[in-house]
Formats: structure tokens, sequence, C-alpha cells
């Protein structure tokens, strides 16, 4: 049976070139970058090179560009590196409800260790309302985190707007661009933003190397502390083959951004319609427009999410329920709750995140086969009297 | 020109059978081990595989491994996540003068945040005293870390003596294993520590995968907040191939340790005997006795460390000056300053970290080698007066 990978969301396939590039740093060039013997040369080179090939994919100085192992770890150093060393200014942080639970629960730690958090909400087709931001500032406010694309529902975030009114009150802002960095245009000048958290897993590039920009001249605390890696700002010996795929797949991501976002966006908008056509009662979540090119989040009346997928997969087609980090844990997404969505309709959800490899007839593929999936469900539902 | 690695305190050669394991998780098996569809299964079982491999390696429950990105992540998860979990019983950490900086550093941030930290020395020979440690321990104390063998002179510390004095006055144990865990044997439970923290890269595993031990009901907070991966412990995706090579590398160890302790040990002992008979002025710092298997740290009166391996690595032998960490920052060890070694003689040091890879002809080469290199640099030296 042919797969059929629509769960991007959670995870990217590493392309064969970006392996390629690792490659050399598993077997030859096995030397610590730090060391200073010709060993530690090769490594160190490469390090610098993806740090180049990053910053150039958000429009930052390399220098900008600090390596961590995964998105979750740049938004918590984002988050308590940024509090912590700003604490005399004040110890309140403002977080949206929509954020990536890395994001929530780091807001959720600072809280514990005396912090105060202001959680502002979003409207129903998952829009943070900058006025709402901007409202919630305080005099003793550090730091506002606002996400640009939600990894579940998708939805483009106005985060150009929020950062001019954020910065207009003079706080640190930051946005966790992981589902949208190396995806879309993604520009920290343009947007504003003072640090923003991307991960190469999102973009074709490996699992294990991510990074956070920081604007010069903002203060952070290290996460990691130890050694002088990353200038001191991120301790530990580098993942030199991960990010070095992290740098070239940020290489291929800005080459192939266009055409990536043209034919994945056909695709999103032609699977939306399919099933909106060939399934009643089903409902697209999020705005329609501003969101990112793969991600087609519905909800199904009367049929629980988690039946969906496994029906998905015993057909090959892989798709997920919501965030990846929560599947196994929970059975209600926060981000469904935030946008209002009815708590049945957040259990009969499904997201499927395109990516530039799926095809046309993969999504034909779902639009034939969900519908008589749904149908035969239904059936079995006490909930579904059509 | 033949390159001879004496580097393996910075970071061991990956395995070509590890790197084996690790491959098809780049690329057929790309995906998250969260997902419930089928592409997370085989990464998940590749996870919870070498949890047990982890695992078998210190004597643990697969249940008591978490996997973090490095040794300094687990050190600073170690110290910070106890000491915020534990806060309510005080604000008082202790830790020995020759940590690892990832220790050092974590203790020094929480010092930031209002914790007090007592540093206990060590004696010439780079031991610490366990009872000075039960001495340092106070009402309030609520963690004590002590590393298991200094990266720089690899030491073997008394960690059981430390651990049970620690364990005896109701406080939690932390050792930083990264030297020690995958080189020599090492049981958590005859050592009798709370936690634990060991690294791939040291054991001939990948950069980008390590390991915190924490024993069953020890409550600590993670450093890392956000999805339910490690059981809520370490969010972010985990970088499966990289903890996959860890688990194998951890076999391997537990296979070859005995053959790899007795040849390294022998190899160790000829290059200490050979140079200190062939350099005059030239001392081993550390006990001789009581160190890990490839450890040589010499001193050599009146030539730059530095000198020393830039000569070195012209002939293809490469060796370092202290801890990778710090060689490009700093030019003095808080490690040798610690033992008490004249500062003249600290930055006249050089470590050779031998692996199970070097053969008596690498060794050889070094005691045919060094001699000559180094009466060349006294003779232009104005402190060399022989």
């Amino acid at each position: 049976m042919a797969e059929i990978y629509m769960d991007n969301a959670a995870g990217t396939r590493l392309l064969p070139e970006v392996f390629d590039t690792m490659l050399p740093y598993f077997t030859t060039e096995y030397g610590n970058p730090s060391s200073i013997h010709p060993k530690g040369s090769a490594p160190h080179e490469a390090l610098e090179k993806a740090r180049e090939q990053v910053a150039s994919l958000i429009g930052a100085d390399a220098g900008e560009i600090f390596f961590t192992s995964c998105g979750s770890e740049s938004n918590n150093t984002a988050l308590k590196g940024c509090a912590w060393a700003n604490e005399k200014k004040g110890r309140h942080i403002v977080v949206s409800a929509i954020e990536h639970q890395s994001v929530l629960h780091a807001a959720k730690s600072l809280s514990r260790l005396g912090w105060e958090v202001t959680t502002v909400g979003a409207d129903s087709r998952g829009f943070v309302n900058p006025d709402a931001v901007a409202e919630s500032i305080r005099n003793d406010t550090v730091l506002v985190s606002v996400i640009q694309a939600s990894n579940e529902i998708g939805v483009i975030e106005p985060v150009k707007e929020i950062a001019h009114m954020v910065k207009q009150k003079g706080v640190f802002f930051h946005t966790d661009a992981v589902q949208t960095a190396g995806t879309i245009p993604v520009n920290v000048d343009e947007l504003g933003v003072d640090m923003l958290s991307l991960a190469a897993n999102a973009f074709y590039g490996p699992k294990g190397a991510a990074a956070l920009y920081v604007r010069k001249g903002v203060r952070t605390y290290s996460l990691i502390d130890g050694g002088i890696q990353e200038r001191g700002r991120r301790a530990g010996t580098e993942n030199v083959p991960a990010i070095a795929g992290m740098g070239k797949a940020a290489e291929i991501a800005i080459q192939d951004m266009q055409n990536r976002i043209s034919s994945t966006t056909k695709l999103r908008d032609r699977l939306m319609k399919g099933l909106e056509t060939s399934i009643p009662k089903l409902t697209v979540n999020g705005d329609r427009e501003k969101r990112i090119p793969g991600n087609v989040h519905i909800s199904v009346e009367a049929v629980e999410g988690e039946s969906m997928l496994f029906s998905l997969a015993a057909k090959g087609i892989f798709a997920a329920s919501g965030s990846s980090c929560a599947d196994k844990a929970l059975k209600s997404s926060h981000i469904l709750d935030a946008i209002g969505l009815d708590h049945a309709l957040a259990n009969a959800s499904v997201l499927f995140s395109l990516g530039f490899e799926n095809t046309e007839a993969d999504v034909d593929k779902v639009i034939e086969v969900l519908p008589p999936l749904i149908e035969r469900l239904r059936s079995m539902s006490p909930l579904w009297s059509a």
C-alpha cells in the first residue's frame, strides 16, 4: 500500500541532499568544533556556514543566530532567558492562548518562579487581536510572545502589527515561527521582532537542530549554562551534523520557497473544497486565506478525531488530530478551546498538513477515501442523526 | 600524514555500527515518535529500545532515563530542575570546585535567582573530600552535585562515599558521569546517586544525544517545558536517530568495556611513563591510579600548552589543553586552579585523552615526537633555564 504522508506539521521528511551534507560529520569529521587542532576546523566551519544559511532564511545577521536542539528549547530560552535577564524591569509577561505548549508551559514555569503571566485570547477565526495585546501591557511587562502560525490551525497571525505595538511600549517581542520559517517568507526586520524561534525539521531538515534568533542588543540569559559554545548563549557540544543539515535545508528552502508555496497552496485548497463538497457537516477551522500553505484543519460532526485517524491510517493516509506534542496525552486541544470551538467539534477534528512532496493524486485519494469512512463512522455514532 | 586522535574527552569517533543503527531514522523512518499513525511507530520503538539500552549501561530502570540533547543539558536539568522542584525545603546547593562548567554555571544561574551555593574544594591529587562535602550541608540544602571524573584531569572521585554521606542527611545527590558512563562500570544503585548525567559522544555515540538518570520518586522540574515527550520531563521532538545511536553505543560499550579498559589503561601508563622518562620537569596532574583509563594530563615546565598543541597538531597528533568547552575562551583552567597547580604550570599543560582505537604505535609516536618539540620550545622560552 502506498503511503500518503500528510503530517508535516509533526515533522517533515529529511531531504536526501540535506542528509548528504550531514554525512561527513558522522564519518571523518567527528571532531569537536571547539577543539583548536585541525579535527575541530571542518566542524567549526560547518557551524558557521549553517549560521549564515539560517540567518539568510530570516533576514538576520549570522551573529544573531543561536543554535539549539529543538523548537521547544528555542521557545523556552526566549521566554525564560529574557525574563531572567530583565527582571529588574518587572516580572510580567504576555502570551497568547494559541501558543505552542512549549511557550505556554515555559510561561507557567515562570509563574511558579514568581512571574505574572497574562494570556490574550483569539477570535473564532484564530486571530490574536493586536489591540488586545497592547492593552495587556503594563509598566512591569518585560516580554510578549505571540506565535506566527499555530501548529494546529495554521492561521498566520498579524505578528508585524503586534510587534509594532509592543515595541512602541518598550517591551521585548518574541515569535514562535517554527511552523512558518522555511515555509513562507519570514524576515525579522520586516516583522520587527526581537526574538524568533525556528526548527529544521519543519522545513525538511533533521531532528535535533533548531535556532533562536536574538536581535543584537537584546539581553537574555541562557537556559543551558556552561561552556563558551554559541558565544556563551547555549552551552554543550554542538550537534554538528544536524546543524549543518539545518543550514542546507534553509538554503534549499530559500530557493524552492515560491514553488513549494504555490503547489502546496493549490493542494490545500483542492483538499478543503473536495472535502467540503463531499462530506456534510464538515467545517474548516481557522481563517481560510491567512493560513500556512499546507494546513487543512477540519471538524466533522459526530465523528471522533481518533477514529478518523485510525481509519485513514488503515488506508495508508497519515494525518494528525492536532499537535504531535500532545497527541498521546490530551483529548482536547487548548488551541481549539481558545478559538471557541464547541468541545464535541474539537474532538471531531483532523489535521492534514501537506508538504511540497504531496501530489494531486494524494489529495484526490483522501477526497475519495474519507467520505465513505465518515459515513461508516457516523452510522455507528450515537451522536449522528442525519 | 597519519592522524593520531587523542582528544576523546572532547568527543569520540562515531562507530560505524552505531551510525548504521541511526541510518533508517534519517531515511524511511522520519516520522514523529508522538504520532499515532504507523509512521510514528518505528521511531517510538527506537526511543524505547534505546532507553532500555542506556538504562542497562548504568543499572537503572528504563523509566528512570530521560533523553536530552547533551551532557550540559543533563547537568542543567539536574541542578535547576531539582532546585526549583524542592525550593520549599530550602535554597542552598553544594557543588565541588572541579565540576564541569555546565554544573558550575548552572549553580551560578541559580545563585542569580536567589539560591545560595557552597563550593567544596579538592586536594592536590584532585580528590574531593567526602567529609568536607558532608560538613557543607545545612538544613536548607536541597542538592549536592559532585562529578564522577573531571573531563580534564580524569581523577575518579569517591562518589559512593560522598553520596552515602549526603543521603544520610536527606539531601539529593547528583553526579556528572559524562566522562565515566560508558567508559568504566557505573551503577546507580552501587553509587547510591539520585541523578546522573551521561552523554553518547563520550562513548562512541553521536553528538546530540545524552541522558539524565532520575531515580524513581525524585522530584524535578523540567528545563525545557512543553509537550508530553519524555513523560513530561523534557519537551521537544525527540532526536530519534541520535537517541537510537546512543542506545546502540551503550550496548556496545557494555560488551566491550573490559577490553577497552585494559587496552586503554596500558596505553595510558605507557604514555605517562614514556613522557616522564624522556622529558625533564614534566609532571602528571591528578592521582595516578584512580583516574579514567585514557587520561594523561601533563604539565611541562616553561612551555606554553598551546604551543605544544600546535606543534603536535603539525605532526598529526591531536590533543587538548583542557576542556573543549573552554579551549578557545579561557587561558587558565578552574580545575587546575582548584587542585592548587601553580599558574605557570597550569598554562603549561596538555591533555592526551586516549580511546580504545588508539594503538601502541600511536603512543610511541607521541613519545618519539614530543621530547624534541619540547626541547625546541624551551630553547625559545625566556622561562627555561636548564
